[in-house]
């Protein structure tokens, strides 16, 4: 027998190369080891801090102490739970207004699985997907094993919006599908009602020009992470009719393990029953048989829910402030747990490299389809911000900032 | 803009085609309004009825009560938390004795999740997956969603085990890799050790001619549930080098709605890092993230565990008792929850109709890729089972058995 294993190459390869997250990772576990994890400021990484309310626990427990354990354990329907999937839509329906009903909620484990089953659902070969840089890295890995090629906006390096220009460029005859992702990963931006409209406006126009619906995948994790009262995060179902909202409690109710978030359509989106049966089709497809049966039922009984976000505002607030007083560039977050900082020197990676001296640990975004800044998370202690800015001042410092 | 949705109309049409067995469990949703549920014998469903071991739910409660919530609920690694994959694979080497370490487990959502990710890390454009009827119907979805094209062996309809003539005529130069399910749904019967040796040696035989490995894909959810201790289920990965092991906890110890299993590499497969690395890789293509994290601590702490399948055995031996004493010819299962009933006429659709006469629900064959006998699940309670014979002798009679 040949000694190759004559296997998927494509698939060797995502799998092989690892992130720089995951580099960053394993150099702070090892750096951790020699000086004590205390002593290692790690900014690297979007694992929530905040405990899961005390609800979510209790609610586990009381499950599982007094609930049916075949039924509670056992599969739901594909799409998930009747009542919780009509739950979520009241949830929906009570917050946003938006007309959306249990019949165009799907129960995913989690987002990646909520974009991957509605690219699946959506993409044929051919088809291009476009995102707006800086962008998560894996919406490039989803799109194109759902068989679509990708295409990038240039990021708005203003504001860190939407470049609209470039937009108008990118968006041609055979864009399926447009992703956005607001509050923002890695900015923390999110995006205003008068650019969603423009945003809207513009794929209205070009769908009716193309004859074909252009779809606007909403990918929001964190739309509950904004900080400020007079933050408004429009919900797009509402603005245009061939939304998708791909949704996941992994950060707002600090649950990223368990796998568990939903898929949303509005009643208004062009043949609902068809997209719907899509959804169900990519995901029984791709191997998602069911969503974790008892997180459906916890979920359920907490919509609405989220953990102490207070603590990641004051953790922006404090970080934010300092840094931009030592001299850093950086647009001023309005939500998720990130700060988008200019990097010094042009090479992001190298001004990463002497943030080590100092022993912080910053992530290049280079990934981010935006190179030139660092991301900086805040999902970490109050206390080790406070240690860690006498660092960020050195390093300003180092730059003549 | 045009009034058709544009999408993926192979996924839509996924969705859209009831299963067979989705539309049977509708209608007992019916019957049941009409005669009461107690009326409606139904033999259906795939369902584990046995709760899960008390000391799964104690753990649960424990780790929610004990652990640190941010680590419970946090993300564990794309392959699985590594103390969960060390007791996996340490569990695996008392069992069976094999060479399997850490680096070759991967935790996934299920069985369903272990095919599709493991179709996905071997499966090219051009290659041709291989199971042996009747097989699980699913396994066309996840071939095909690889790329793959499906190719299906002939039922051996003396004893449910190989048609080794037919798998010599369907294995080829372009097989990729062959799926064997043992104990089997649906005949529930096992393979036993001389059919696996003919299976491994023809599978050698044809890897050397054609020059590259072909994978034996061990699809295993029933493992545990076999009902004589004469009866041997060979570990594949100690007969073949080139096995994956595709496990799911949802049968031994009825979490099927938990989604958690395992897949399982030797280190004796041609280019272990090779394959590991397209299964991690091919888990992220499909937006996998990790298995979900709290599922994985329980069970790592119950390996070895199974709910009381004392119960299955006495539902097979008087379900099995009674059709044959009745005339219906059915082969004898050694394991799995499943009876393969002949049809006393050709279509078992027609047989399935008849049988609802006696509010008998059966699954008839043909989506098993084997037309003209039917389904029989007792993962029911023995009580119904009791309380179904007469109706079984009624129907044995109208047939003149």
């Amino acid at each position: 027998m040949a000694n190759t294993a004559n296997i998927n190459g494509k698939m060797a390869q995502l799998g092989k190369v690892r992130s720089v997250i995951r580099d960053i990772f394993e150099y702070a576990n090892n750096r951790a080891k020699e000086i004590g994890r205390e002593n290692v400021f790690d900014f690297s990484l979007g694992n929530p801090s905040v405990p899961t309310p005390e609800k979510v626990n209790d609610t586990i427990v009381r499950l599982v102490k007094n609930a049916d354990s075949v039924a509670l354990h056992g599969y739901t329907s594909a799409q998930g739970d009747e009542t919780v999937r009509e739950a979520v839509a009241e949830s929906i329906r009570r917050r946003f207004g938006a007309d959306v009903d249990k019949n165009g909620i799907y129960m995913t484990c989690g987002a990646a699985a909520s974009l991957t089953v509605t690219l699946s659902a959506l993409c044929v070969p051919g088809d291009e997907v476009v995102a707006i840089a800086p962008f998560f890295p894996e919406y490039r890995v989803f799109a194109e094993n759902a068989g679509a090629s990708f295409r990038v906006v240039d990021a708005d390096t203003e504001r860190f919006l939407i470049n609209f220009p470039s937009l108008e460029k990118t968006v041609g005859e055979r864009t399926k599908a447009v992703i956005i992702n607001s509050p923002n990963n890695p900015t923390g931006t999110v995006l205003p009602p008068d650019c969603i409209r423009r945003l809207c406006g513009l794929l209205k126009e070009r769908a009716d020009l193309y004859r074909h619906p252009i779809y606007l995948i909403c990918d929001e994790p964190y739309r509950e992470l904004v900080y400020d009262d007079a933050t408004e995060v429009p919900y797009l179902i509402n603005e245009y009719d061939n939304t998708v909202v791909c949704y996941s409690f992994s950060k707002s109710l600090s649950l990223p393990g368990e796998r568990i978030g939903y898929i949303a359509i509005g009643n208004k989106i062009a043949e609902k029953e068809e997209i719907y049966a899509a959804i169900c089709g990519a995901g029984r497809a791709l191997g998602y048989v069911c969503a974790p049966s008892m997180m459906q039922r916890v979920i359920g009984e907490c919509l609405g829910l989220t953990s102490d976000i207070s603590v990641y505002k004051r953790n922006r607030d404090l970080l934010y402030e300092a840094l931009t007083e030592y001299g850093f560039e950086c647009v001023h977050p309005d939500g998720a747990f990130y700060l988008f900082v200019k990097s010094p020197e042009e090479a992001a990676a190298e001004f990463c490299e002497r943030a080590k001296k100092y022993e912080l640990l910053l992530v290049p975004s280079d990934s981010f389809g935006c190179p030139g800044y660092v991301r900086i998370s805040y999902c970490v202690s109050t206390e080790m911000i406070e240690r860690a800015l006498p660092a960020f001042r050195e390093l300003a410092r180092e730059y003549g900032l």
